[in-house]
């Protein structure tokens, strides 16, 4: 395992030790939350520590099964004690950009129904000010592509429809949707922004995150940060 | 046709004298907008009148391609010239609520990418103020359904999950979503109610029209009024 890799698994260790008997758990997708997943397992197997997960994902759900953790909807739970997910910017607020695995909108239902939400990333994730050199992932239903992206641009952002590497079609998410990549630079006020994204019909979700993160583990090369909301 | 009809076709009627060749035209979707769907045949048929339509639901685009109206796409055509839709509830600054018939979100999507909206109800649908004996349809993704009503409930409404009458299935819209029936009683500050409902994540859209309807026809049993925005 290579540094970044062994950085993302000890970061996601310390985030598994939070979790508790008798909690329903938001399972997070992505690179570092995979690692929690195989944590919690191991501590499902061999603790025998008593949870039921929810998965943000198709491809969370598939590594949990493997995992052995017992799953549930939010339809049997639809409160959550605690969801532990990753993250591709975190602001000294704690806010956060998502969503470029793919996942935003089930994150967001899943993360935003937990009592905590604990995210987890190595320290290059970690920035001044949202939107710099990231852009933010948006959801939207196909009908709606065209008139959606003329919107988003009168926002002043630069706007790409996400499209598949290999194949060139266009990316689809887990619920049918597409999602566009939108470039904004510096972001001032995410909670604006955040309104204004998601009033445009059409638009079924963002990946800003706005004052709704708990604690964040940062993982370094040789430690790992808490940073807890003030 | 009895006298309700008669007088939703009259309405229909009038609102489509309104078309010009070479528009753009969102067809709205319900009882008074299938009577627009026919004039419109009509004068395609019978006037040559050149345009091109794009229907907010599935229903629409099969009337609309049975009266040989030809058809178009948000992809191709993202801004409209004109888009006429009925309403269940139309206020004095023509805000609406839409979405009995479960099209809320194509119809939002359309609706508001034409540069004039209007709109063709009975007398009936006129009031006061939205919300009084009307419930607010929202379209939720599937898997959202239960932590939604949770957070809808906090916004003071009462909540009904839309199921079909004849089987007891939950009803699906065409985006393959569910619809949440939503009673709030009389609605004072409809712009703010359809931000907050729109920013709970896994609601795809609401059935809050607000500020963007330019005409209104309302059809009595011996005339048809015109309303324009002040």
């Amino acid at each position: 395992m290579n540094g970044k890799e062994e950085i993302k698994r000890k970061v996601a260790i310390e985030s598994v030790k939070l979790i508790k008997d008798g909690q329903i758990v938001g399972l997070g997708t992505g690179s570092t939350a995979k690692y929690m997943i195989d944590e919690l397992g191991r501590r499902v197997r061999e603790e025998g520590l008593q949870i039921l997960g929810i998965p943000t994902s198709l491809w969370t759900s598939k590594r949990a099964k493997k995992n052995k953790i017992p799953l549930t909807t939010l339809d049997e739970h639809p409160k959550l004690d605690i969801a532990i997910d990753g993250a591709d910017q975190v602001d000294p607020e704690l806010n956060l950009i998502k969503g470029l695995g793919g996942a935003l909108t089930r994150e967001k239902i899943i993360d935003t129904a937990a009592e905590e939400l604990v995210i987890i990333i190595d320290e290059s994730k970690l920035v001044e000010k949202l939107g710099v050199n990231q852009v933010v992932p948006i959801e939207i239903i196909p009908i709606a592509l065209a008139p959606v992206i003329e919107k988003l641009r009168k926002l002043g952002g630069k706007t790409k429809v996400r499209s598949v590497k290999d194949t060139g079609d266009l990316f689809m998410t887990d619920n049918g949707n597409y999602i566009v990549d939108v470039a904004f630079g510096a972001i001032t006020n995410g909670k604006i922004l955040e309104t204004k994204i998601n009033i445009i019909p059409g638009v079924v979700e963002n990946g800003l995150f706005i004052g709704v993160t708990k604690i964040v583990f940062v993982g370094y090369k040789n430690r790992v940060d808490r940073i807890e909301k003030k």
